[in-house]
């Protein structure tokens, strides 16, 4: 009893020293909703204390918080995960810990951490986590990639890593090529000597995102109507794709799945053009092609604290610091012009989709 | 060297002693066709002689070869497997052995028999196989049951096993559950205390069909209409459904899909409705339900000789002597009429479709 106490009054020793040193008279800022909406109009800009950590908690300051497509879907409630009113925005940023609550933390004033869980609320200057749901990323990773690494270079990761076995040489197909996850999947699969094949839509600045792209290390890049009538997968220029990434439904997908090898998956994780995946009959029997989902926020559930997560971010630590996997295209924004950031988020904006990271 | 010499001539004697004894002035019956086109046009009764067994192969007289909707297509050329003309209609068969080439066979005179491998050409009166890729049938299994195992009971067997594992009191939900297919399904989920919950097209003798399917062993018939209305699940009358399995696309698919239980597999294995599966975005992603196909041609190629495939047979056999799996609905009929029944097989006789068999 006595040893607890003694550690319960120098945590409090170690929190109030932190903020009578530097952060007494600061205010914590908080992007919060009340309702479903249009996030320009239904977000609010707060302040607040702020909050002091307890033992096992550690207070954060938020480096970068970026807005992803599914943060502006939750708060419109076309998202399957629906928030508790009120709420606040984001599933995803890096912060530097500025407070440890109680000592004998693994984490110390200083390090650099991700949050884990998704629906934290990340868009905040500040915030209180447990030091257990937190990452400590190496210092030697810039903001912008840390702040995007939990979503879009793990969702990459895991469906090309867990529906087939890739082989260096072997090909993936993916549309929507020019989105953050696409740019993702590009970069790994040259880390993995995976051919890459990525489509996009037909626009003007067509040949510009295609050295882009190439230059992220795609194989190749085709507009849609190129795929249609493509011969590099019967003319052996590369192996027919084992896996297909699809994030955008429709005729899109349908054309994936018409070069998908024998026996070949389609993994599913996301739907722009807002119409379903079809799927015709023979290519289910005769073909014994696979459809399936990918949900990274179900992955993380399900794995928790897994050596397969540690193995996984061990590896994009190390693919980061050797410039093998950037952020995507993307632009820092002060906390301070959120509406205008989070009514772009959803529009591409020029030749490639640009992610808006929230700094504070 | 002397060995094979002594073993082949008493394979020789063997033979004849057979043909002049009953068969030497018989003729075989086949029904041949030389180019792709509706059955009746296409299909030509031929005689000749009947021919003699080597040694590792027997001669079988046929029992029943029955007329599949795969036999037809075959036929029409609208079947992904293409034969080399001439060709011999149709794939499943039970003989009976006649004659034995050459000695030390595992079979013998009078043993029934099953081919295992598709595309043999079964419509024939008698035939030479492989003594290896000959499946002994035991006795009591009746000649409709043996006639027509390989294809249905087989593709349901292994739909029910392969892709979900399914517990007592777990729901498996099927459409097209009059097919042969179908009642064969029903009364493996029947065996093996699994509810299985049938879906047909509405038609005027929808309560005899319904009366009929649950007689097999259906928990419940609704018709596509009812379907999309059901409270079964929701309710709780059966768990949700862990497997679909899919032999007509289109609407009645989606409407399938819409019952599955999350992580849920359908399984196509037809297309009765020509249209293709549909299959919304969320209902991957969020929902992580997984469409595939099933050929019951690959998997006997894929486990030629398998634990599994002998597992499956002595299954089968024990349930079919127990009386727990009947033949679908069928007619025995005369090879003599063969142009009306290729006519007939793709229409839906009645109330239940009725499979023909054609005996010699």
């Amino acid at each position: 009893m006595a040893q607890i106490v003694k550690r319960l009054s120098a945590a409090s020793v170690t929190t109030q020293s932190f903020f009578t040193a530097r952060h007494m008279s600061a205010m914590a800022k908080v992007l919060r909703y009340g309702e479903f909406g249009e996030p320009a109009k239904v977000l609010r800009l707060q302040e607040e204390p702020i909050p002091t950590p307890k033992h096992g908690e550690v207070l954060i300051k938020t480096l970068g918080a970026p807005i992803n497509p599914a943060d502006i879907n939750t708060i419109q409630g076309k998202y399957p995960v629906k928030p508790t009113f009120p709420a606040v925005g984001g599933n995803e940023c890096v912060g530097e810990v500025v407070a440890v609550g109680g000592d004998g933390s693994s984490l110390k004033v200083g390090d650099r951490v991700v949050p884990f869980a998704t629906g934290l609320g990340t868009w905040r200057s500040h915030a209180i986590y447990p030091t257990n749901q937190l990452m400590k990323v190496p210092a030697s990773i810039g903001v912008a990639e840390a702040a995007t690494i939990t979503v879009n270079p793990c969702t990459g990761y895991r469906m090309l890593k867990d529906f087939v076995s890739l082989a260096p040489g072997d090909t993936v197909i993916q549309n929507g090529a020019n989105s953050a996850c696409g740019q993702a999947i590009i970069q790994l699969c040259r880390a993995w000597n995976v051919e890459c094949v990525g489509i996009v839509r037909d626009r003007p600045e067509f040949v510009q995102l295609k050295d882009y792209l190439k230059g992220l290390g795609a194989a190749e890049i085709l507009t849609e109507e190129e795929l249609r009538t493509t011969k590099l997968f019967k003319d052996g220029i590369f192996r027919k794709p084992k896996l297909a990434l699809n994030c955008v439904g429709g005729k899109s997908a349908l054309e994936l799945a018409r070069q998908l090898d024998q026996a070949g998956v389609m993994v599913t994780y996301g739907g722009m053009s807002r119409e379903p995946v079809t799927v015709p009959t023979a290519s289910l029997i005769f073909k014994d092609l696979r459809f399936v989902g990918f949900w990274m926020t179900r992955w993380t559930k399900e794995h928790a604290a897994s050596p397969e997560r540690s193995a996984m971010f061990n590896e994009l630590f190390g693919l980061i610091e050797r410039g093998a996997l950037r952020a995507p295209a993307h632009e820092l924004i002060s906390f301070a012009d959120y509406a205008a950031a989070v009514t772009n988020a959803l529009n591409i904006q020029g030749f490639v989709g640009k992610k808006y990271i929230l700094q504070f």
